[in-house]
């Protein structure tokens, strides 16, 4: 269990690949051919096929569940503005900074971003997250 | 290709499996156990295994993007509260409905919520489409 630092940022990188875009397209119904049929894809805006951009907001889930706070936290709220395409097999960096907290009901807010492999942020937004109980104050 | 009408709904349901649910937890590395394993989740305040929050939103892409306004859209920001959790088997009502649109930025916001079988609101938030270019003015 960490402690609670103002600033601090916790990061998860991950890689959609076409099968995991194929997976969820299957999982959601999401079939939008600009996420799954290649020839739609190369003549849209993007040129090519792009990640669903729920799966790219998916890292933050992964990291406020399994690193920080992790386990026993609850998702209040995200909000997400999509900047760029993500396309597939291009590395995404995914980044959490604890902006502020609420000690009385302890909950954090967080700003969340996620950046290409080029360094150009792809998607912002913010999050809320009811922290465990076991959280320390610092 | 539909007109623009402003308090239009659109709707989608979908029943997440636990098969969906493992399949999502593999892609996303997102493997909390709060939607993956028994005993940990029967423990906690949910008392069983619930669907990830973001595969929930997911249901309003799928709307987006292959319902109204359909293919070509592009998706530009999404907000989601969680107000209750969505368990595994449940079967969910997406609804999304045309607040605004500005026909000089051929933008239009919609109200996003989700409702369980129950009728209760689980999750609700706003989202911000680019419409394709081929949508008619009613």
């Amino acid at each position: 269990m960490n402690d609670i630092e103002i600033g601090k940022s916790f990061e998860f990188s991950n890689t959609f690949t076409n099968d995991d875009v194929f997976a969820f397209a299957e999982i959601t119904k999401d079939d939008n051919p600009i996420h799954i049929n290649d020839s739609y894809a190369s003549n849209s805006i993007f040129g090519k096929r792009v990640v669903h951009g729920i799966l790219v907001i998916s890292m933050f889930s992964k990291i406020f569940g399994t690193i920080y706070p992790g386990n026993g936290g609850i998702y209040l709220s995200q909000t997400a503005k999509f900047l760029m395409p993500v396309f597939i097999n291009e590395e995404i960096l995914a980044k959490v900074t604890l902006r502020n907290f609420d000690y009385s009901k302890n909950r954090g807010t967080f700003i969340t971003e996620c950046f290409n492999s080029k360094g150009d942020l792809v998607l912002t937004g913010e999050a809320k997250i009811l922290f465990p109980q076991q959280i320390k104050m610092k």
